[in-house]
């Protein structure tokens, strides 16, 4: 439905693509970016564009095929989102990680935790597992990209479920889905999605339980729905 | 996470997997359908299922790995979920129209129906079209035997937005979504999404519109957004 933020400060688009660089007083765009600007959005010599750092300051630009981007409005600094929200999402099988990192970062999510459950049916050793989180970094950016997203959402390394008991940033906002468990309430700041097994017992222990609803749902739409039902309490959608 | 339904009177995923038969009296289960309860369910002879005729009835049965299934429950009659909600998707490239279908049928939305927008990338031939619903309707029965659904959502023929006009069945309750547009209530049961490009003026002509949040959801975001809303306000949880 492409669409357009209504918020007063966020580039809406009808200011051209957005893309993210290191730094806004250089505005030197990378090369994959560059490419997915004139090979897929067609951007051209002398079109407008936005520019963020992905840590809350975003600026207008005019785009250049040959060189830098030409700086053409202030720089705006938008304050991080307030309660930073969470979803953390266990291990799944094919390509439904991606597909939880991209919706996640769609959907306003602050913080994507990859969780290692000790149902989850796939199991990375580090190598693979820095590979796979890096991987999950770059869909994370792109999905920014394209929702315009001034904060880029931060991707966890992979952990277990354990871990989270030692965040000060969540504390008592913590809550782990679970059939049966109370609705989701504006307490909740991080909600903890298992793999299609199920969380152990100890796992489950000490944790709060929420649960998403009366269907059953894969790993990867619980997920998306915990992200979706965070995101929509924040906005005052629900 | 897998999950079980906390309703009374639904298979709740104890009684073994889920599936669907064209006629409960006579128990015979389709050949793809025995395939994958044997290949890629495991299920073995003796052990329990539960089987669906999609329109609200429901027994167990004892699995046979020769013959049919043997009845072990009463039929259990479930009443259509009320109010019926339904979610039209606008036609988008690649895999997309199947993951949307796929998630709408696990969150319990009861129709779908795939739309042809005037900015729709994607144009389908009658004879495309045809194959193209029919696959989505395979789709929906596997997602609805993995979720455990009694009633299977209804997939529309591919048609135009203009033909919900004629819609008595929704009437008050068609909502369009579009950036800016007022939150969802609950008198919203059909919720049409746009393509990447957005709707026309004259697509939009007449209709109610809501906002599905303040974020750039790509099209088939907002209509797993939108199913999850829908079935969240309807279950109470919202």
């Amino acid at each position: 439905m492409g669409g357009t933020s209504g918020e007063v400060g966020l580039p809406d688009g009808r200011g051209g693509p957005h893309a993210f660089v290191a730094d806004l007083s250089t505005l030197v765009i990378g090369q994959d970016d560059r490419r997915h600007l004139v090979r897929v959005l067609r951007l051209r010599d002398g079109q407008p564009m936005t520019l963020g750092d992905g840590v809350g300051r975003w600026c207008s630009v005019v785009f250049r095929s040959e060189g830098n981007p030409e700086q053409s409005g202030d720089v705006v600094v938008v304050p991080p989102p307030e309660p930073s929200l969470a979803v953390g999402f266990s291990l799944i099988k094919g390509d439904r990680p991606e597909l939880v990192v991209q919706k996640l970062t769609e959907l306003g999510v602050d913080r994507i935790l990859p969780l290692m459950a000790e149902r989850s049916v796939v199991h990375w050793n580090p190598a693979k597992a820095i590979h796979h989180v890096e991987r999950f970094r770059r869909i994370a950016r792109a999905a920014a990209m394209q929702s315009r997203r001034v904060w880029l959402p931060v991707v966890d390394e992979l952990g277990p479920i354990g871990r989270i008991s030692g965040e000060g940033s969540f504390k008592d906002g913590v809550a782990v889905a679970e059939p049966g468990g109370e609705p989701l309430d504006s307490s909740v700041r991080l909600v903890l999605v298992g793999p299609e097994g199920g969380w152990t017992a100890e796992e489950l222990a000490g944790h709060r339980t929420i649960g998403l609803g009366p269907t059953v749902l894969r790993s990867e739409t619980a997920a998306i729905v915990a992200g979706t039902l965070l995101t929509a309490r924040r906005d005052g959608r629900i």
